[in-house]
């Protein structure tokens, strides 16, 4: 049973990383897992939110979106619409919360980094290909901040990749396109720090509910996906 | 390191499930863990969303909210703010993908079942007895549905139930209030079917990453803990 | 012409009031008028609204909102659809105004107290079992706030209490279920202090206009009932 | 105890009301009470709203909405700030159901009429002013609608009025201006129909309860304005 | 070729400005175009937004809309749907910035005024009948702001008026009314200071493209009616 | 007077158009004006807007929005906000309507096509970068829907394009970055077919008003300008 682009079940699909697509950006990065385009880019505030001033610390927050027509049939504008679907803010939180799992807030003094992840383009594994790629314009961002305020500590705890892996008639699969995330029984989104550890865990049942054996194979596969990322990460920041 | 209510780090809360809480519900319960109460309404309407209209197939979809003064300081109402937060959204994406992991749509006909979970009270896993009690209510108004309809299958193809797991200072714990979940290094949600499959699994690093063996360790606690509230939800049933 | 429940036409349905019902709220109180049910919580609040500022006084403010089954048939939530409508702005308004009518600002001194009245089951006279009740949870709260800010005069002037009358086929009759108020040709709600003066009267031709001596007789009924509603409100604050 | 404009009591202040204001409109009035200044439309459409189609009734609405600088200090645009407020909702909400009292749903047919009515100037009363001019244009949209479409019975049962009426300094008055409403105790709007029955009587204890007697002095003195008010209609419709 | 209402192709409609039709604002104008009508108030506030605190400047800004039955088919309110369109927006914007273009900012102060041009009846080129009027608005605004915080300086630096000028089956004509505006080819708004410069000129090609002869003569026709329009507003500020 | 970035003062920047980069789209264009880059996508759908059904023609519209770091400070979402800002409603309907200028309604049939205009990084110009873009995957999506539905006449009637000029210190300028942009006093958009007629031209005295011979200037540089930029257009689709 092969897979809809030839791929092997463990095999990523081609992954390029843009460093610095953006001119205004402290940090910003275009990536894309084969047809799937994510611009991120990561904006340094000064100051934090209001719940967070005088602690002393920093903040880092991300928004996630897709633009009209980077799907197969154009969707509504989410501003036309005048609120912001679930979808959107799942998967926003998602990638604030794993981006946040390698920073030192004390480290990084108050100020904010926003990361924004627009989708230009759709085609399966947007949320882990903007979480990717979201760490690459972070460290960029956290260079920057740590150059202009002068901070004395790295506020970079360590890296931060993700990757979908799911099970497709019985076969465990990495990386899914969206014909392939249609189809899945099961869907399994990883997001991995670059020493292996679990950041995120998210496996959902769409078709057949799954069992122990099932989890255990996913997740083999989701983080040897995330050392890969993990590689290609660590040679965009050094190019 | 005894846990703040005296519980084993094993035990769940006491758990209780009022059936038929409210009269005009066509299925409906009040589901307490411990001092948490969630209010679990059913609603049957003949149709289906537009996009399933003409497949002769049904649909089930879930509505989460708390009321503004459940939780210790009072938040302010979603209606009066005009929008949903990004954290009820997702609570309500997670209770009605859940529960539709149980359904026959085939079976149902094109009907739609809204569940409404609403938390009266809140002190930890408001989303898990949610999905818990609105199994309870589900399977009342799948019972009237048929009989009204005479639908010739159960709808129903399992039960599911929910619990949250975490790890507290490196001792794993079952089924968290808000005092454990607030300091919870790692928090996991996991949904599982009557017959011990998963149906979601959802692990966050809070505080520290997780390893492999951590993440195996909760997930044995949440099957045991999800194995006792599906005893409980046949009692109720049985009632 | 019997009422449908069976009562005299001067009687109210069976009241009881479950003081504290929430852990969190300074005050709350679950009031059942039969089988409506209303969730009144009194949330106590440092601090006033913007344009109070630097008065001296405090303020006292009520948000009424029904859950989406309360009713006959589920109604869409006012969070979803994104607005609060006609009705919930109206009653809200109403339920603030009239427990105002029993408190003296500068006594209460800077504090705001936030009257939440949620509808779990809705059977008519909603908005009257909300003042009725409500006037429970602010007495605790105002108790507790006198306590913690060690306030010198009592903020409390007085009770309040209110309950709705109708004709009905030409027979006035007090505490109208929701049968009953949909057939009135009028339907009035009656606000009154304990010691029996008006704090608001809102009279309204549904079917058919009323003159004077309707009029008359429909007050005669309100206050009777405002008076057994008081006798009830003063048992539960000693309880 | 002088009133601000020199008026007795029992004074309504200079009422004008210019018909057809408006060139575009089925019925329309400028209707000033002193400086207040209200814009009435109705326009005449073609079916009804979904909830009444195929009952071969019509259907009255209206909408209330002050201009920005129609008062004192400037308020900000409810189009601007995206939501309606609550004064508003219940305003537009007590203009239409008064008017609805004098219709016959039935001889109308599947027509909507709504009543616009916009605050140009602001000095106390705009809702019994906006419901006296709504009534004017009311009455010339149903004359338009029964000769356009050949209507056999005239939807109109009766002619409408309001006025407020408040007790200032424990001295009953009729026809409040913005200074004396602004101190007023207790604050009544009494709508009646032409033949001297209520449609709708909302009294509020603003400063302090009112007592049966007050009651009864104010409810004597509103009768007399709206008898008044009525025959200014019946001029200004015959002109 | 005769125009719908007999004028000549240069001729401006009857145009009637009636100054200070408001008692609260600190300028008004009702100001008629034929049966176009528009109330223009100009307030005046302390203070400006807060991206111009501290500078010293004032700031004039303008907010455009249109009653619901202004125009001949009855329009939803925009406070009603919950949001602005993009016509209000866009002539609000233009509005507002041609009144700039002759105010003298460090001259005002940090003060802000606000002009509201609200249509009452529209029939074409309420744009333009909105900033002939508003400059009249403005103009009593600045007096009273200079007189009452003592400015040295007269922050105004000129007048402004504008005016519609359009081709209909190639004629040019000032001044469409909404007839011939809807079936303009070319439709031209042009806003001109008192001594003939512009300020804006937009022009739009809406049934057929234009050449640089029909600007010129479109141009011409324009600036004539703008000189009429400003002896009009100045017959009204000496009045 | 040199301008900032080297060019002669009836120079455009470089341009670059990228067909067909995306790949669900039925047109799109990734077009650079610079630093200024704007993603333009068409997309064809089946049937017309509500107000159009019918009439056997079809509908042209566009959406214009800017990714919250395309600037040089972030800028918040408008879909966070909940809703769209003035300048995005004014650009995206001069986008549309500029488009519409050269299509033959009649010939599309009853279909729809949505241009989505997403400022990519913006450094002056994109709503000419837009219009100019917005062309070329028109023209494709065009050339799609003929071939499709066997149209039988073409329902492009010529092309489009659109450029700045501003006046800087004096000196009349061709296609300004946001440098120039920000210290102009007279700015211009003019919107021209490849026939060079006239679509839009919107003069605005940002600093100063502008005569006559400016703006002949101006138009002049501009017209120039657009017959650049409709040759890159050609070779673009000829590629």
């Amino acid at each position: 049973m092969a897979r809809p682009d030839g791929r092997t079940p463990n095999q990523l699909r081609p992954v390029t990383i843009t460093r610095n697509w953006l001119r205004h950006a402290e940090g910003s990065a275009l990536i894309e897992f084969g047809d799937t385009r994510v611009l991120c880019a990561a904006s340094v505030e000064d100051g934090v939110p209001r719940w967070r001033r005088g602690t002393g610390e920093g903040w880092v927050t991300a928004e996630y979106a897709m633009l009209p027509r980077s799907t197969d049939t154009r969707g509504a504008r989410e501003s036309v619409k005048g609120k912001i679907g679930g979808r959107t803010h799942e998967i926003s939180r998602l990638v604030g919360r794993s981006l946040r799992a390698v920073v030192d807030f004390k480290a990084m003094g108050e100020h904010t980094i926003t990361l924004d992840c627009d989708v230009l383009q759709a085609d399966g594994g947007t949320r882990t290909a903007a979480i990717t790629g979201a760490y690459v314009a972070l460290a960029d961002a956290m260079k920057y901040l740590r150059k202009r305020r002068n901070l004395k500590n790295n506020p970079l705890t360590g890296s931060v990749a993700a990757v979908s892996v799911g099970i497709i008639q019985g076969q465990p699969r990495l990386d899914l396109n969206y014909l392939e995330d249609s189809v899945a029984q099961t869907d399994m989104n990883v997001v991995a720090m670059g020493d292996g550890r679990f950041v995120e865990v998210q496996g959902t049942a769409e078709g057949a509910p799954f069992d122990r054996a099932d989890l255990d194979t996913l997740l083999d596969l989701a983080l040897a996906g995330c050392a890969e990322l993990t590689d290609l990460q660590k040679k965009a920041l050094a190019g």
